[in-house]
């Protein structure tokens, strides 16, 4: 059997040396930067300039905490039966960020990139946020990036973010075009349908050349840092078993027999 | 039956506010901080000051990255069946952060804080890590945080987080005694056994107040950074398929019976 | 906050009864049915006659082991990191059972019964298959259930399956278009492409009234009882090191500058 | 660098032909054997003979399903927000069976199995279980396999598994050590502590020849199963989103301003 290249360009190391993406550990990443720089060049192979490392920093830190979901649950019940392995309690809390929750974010960044697949070649932006509209309402699908059914009538995040692009440069034919995006379905469909996180996620990542394929593994490596946050609180102040125990009791009441109740 | 209280302190938000540990998501978090110190706020409740922020990324950024280990084929192996879903790799990758791996940095971290549990109050260093390594060998146990197959005669990781240590005035008694236990157990068992990279993050870590069950924690989320990089990896330049057919062709060949040989 | 129903109809106990699918799991399950029966009783909520288990009982086992696959090393690499989370290294392995891999298994079903919502109304089975073909043809998708790189020219599972499933009187428009699919690919695109083990778990799950949505979950039921035999197997002889080591070597020794390869 | 043997004798495959333990899969094991019987010789390496296989049904039924747990709702959640990925639902649900909830089934087996090394060789075995209570007092540890939060004064499960224990010729050695040691912590500790489920689990499993190591794989692989069943009924009649989302409402209530709590 011909044997195919098996071939890594990240890290390599010696005895007395290692070397991440070019850079040696100990004398040019440990100390000298930060955790923030250490993601980027981990995603990029190159460390950041300022501006690319405050919206970078911007977009990480928003995707970190997301309160009380079926994701930190998920971690939490974990770590009750498992409390010996926090790797695995971050496991579950991350295994859950798929199509719903954080799959939009894939979803706004796709649809940004393909249709403005060369951010230098600006078509006009109104003319194909219409036909985006169009093209999503012919086929009856939901448009990613735009309204949200908590944060009403606008995310705040989204702005917050779109904020700080404006401050590094970053406020380029992307964020245009899902801002345009968001009015031309709100006259269209006439409903308040502003970019919320997602969309403003997504669309800074594009100015950023992030390829859409990989916004989900942002999302999911800032998260796992969320995560451990709600196992520190587990560890502490325990919700899971109070939890688990309650819902047993609630969604199973019904199925006893009158006359087995007594002992339950 | 009664209701326990099912409550968390971590982050509320109202439709036009979130809120994480005390600070507005949107004014105070986003374009203001770091993911460093977003990492420190989630773990902490509260954000650091300049030298625990500077003490805090040199763990973190050590953590990142580790080359191709069981931890990142694993990622690519789950990768390479599942493309859709990068939360599951990057989950398949953590989930063996174990006792193997990253064990003896809890380990580590445990002697240290069970045998200096107040800082303020420092017996005879010497004394106490030559009764440690005493107890350990009188037990038969291995001793974390000394000594690395690879990295000999030193690991220059751990003199490399020790200079931060020091700059940042975190050259406290945990690093004395975790120093002093290397010492202690070269001279007992006559070779070579410095501080390891474990070592020094669980000195680090004790002399920063992290509680040592939470150790395993910074490094789970520290490496999913590192394992959506491997996945980008993966994306560009695959291994994990030619890996996995030329280890079932290797592993499998003696059983195939002759006969059957020439038609495989 | 109006509370939503919370219900679960599956399972309820009190201290000294379980009841499982309304069997009481001391008098009706234990030493009173096997674990194809006690499967197919948590999958349908009622316990399968001799020909639905015999059925039932073919798909599982085929489902099982698979080998030496990116599944089956996922759970060994974990192993080795975390020989005491044996439950990690079985979820590990589940994780990269997606669309790669297990996938065209949903698909192909899903093919199979959008294709035939009911089975007691059949088309021209042939002039069905032969639009399904050229409908995959006009939108340059791959048809699910077909061809085989590696058994060729046709995968000996398929037939076992069809035998079983004729034996027990499963026979019926599923397998049947299934199959014609199978000829109406092979005569449009000249090359034999004859239906594979997944193309014939489809078509059978869709004979047992099985939802497409679900398949994926019989082959992950299925495959960690196979993953737990590669734990096993990996306890008594283990490979994960051995072939982390040799991986990590020949990927990176290209990036190591000469003056640091005579350490290495 | 020397190559290390990389060797696998479960599965062998050629184009034609696919051997699983010695066993060729479309001629041997689809519609020859059932669920179980491929369990075991997955497990063991050779097919059971009928009492082996009664017994190791029953071991393998009484695992399937534990109702609403901290496992089955990490499964729920992790479905909530990745429906497209049902393997990585099964494996969040698997990932909480670690020390808590499971491993006191390893702990038991190994107690049984590291005090009575040799069936054959059958010390007084009332003065072993003695020994061991004494011995577990002495060290303020918990023992594994007897009495039940939940299920009293004895786990129903128990005498069931016993029954076909003495039905199949496995009540042994290790059954009576079981029994002994709940009788002994009785008559030491005043209360009821009867076998429960674990321990006659631990117990059975001893007397089969299934080392301890693995028996918590015999219960990850049955609960798998067990898992699917929660996600088909997730899918018909979910619980997941009501039950965080009123989860996030209480526990983050007492966090909002009063200011605020209007527009939430």
């Amino acid at each position: 059997m011909k044997q195919a290249e098996i071939r890594s360009d990240i890290a390599w190391a010696t005895p007395k040396k290692v070397v991440v993406h070019g850079l040696d550990l100990c004398e040019e990443i440990v100390g000298k930067i930060d955790f923030g720089q250490m993601a980027f060049l981990q995603l990029f192979a190159r460390l950041p300039d300022e501006r690319e490392l405050r919206m970078f920093n911007a977009m990480m830190v928003i995707l970190v905490e997301h309160g009380i979901t079926p994701s930190s649950l998920a971690t939490r019940m974990t770590y009750a039966g498992a409390p010996e392995a926090v790797q695995a309690a971050v496991a579950a809390g991350l295994l859950g960020l798929g199509s719903v929750f954080v799959g939009s974010l894939d979803n706004a960044a796709r649809l940004l990139q393909a249709s403005l697949p060369d951010p230098r070649n600006v078509p006009d932006i109104d003319a194909l946020a219409s036909s985006i509209v169009d093209d999503y309402r012919a086929r009856k699908e939901i448009l990613p990036g735009i309204g949200h059914p908590f944060h009403k009538p606008i995310d705040p995040r989204a702005p917050a973010l779109f904020k700080v692009a404006q401050e590094t440069g970053y406020d380029g034919p992307y964020i245009r075009l899902m801002t345009a995006i968001g009015q031309a379905a709100e006259e269209k469909l006439k409903r308040a349908l502003p970019v919320n996180v997602t969309g403003a996620m997504a669309a800074v990542a594009s100015e950023m050349g992030i390829p859409w394929q990989i916004c989900r593994g942002l999302a999911v490596a800032a998260r796992s840092v969320g995560l451990v946050g709600h196992i520190l609180e587990e560890m502490r102040q325990p919700i899971a078993t109070a939890l688990y125990l309650r819902t047993e009791h609630e969604a199973t009441a019904h199925l006893i027999p009158r006359e087995h109740r007594e002992e339950a």
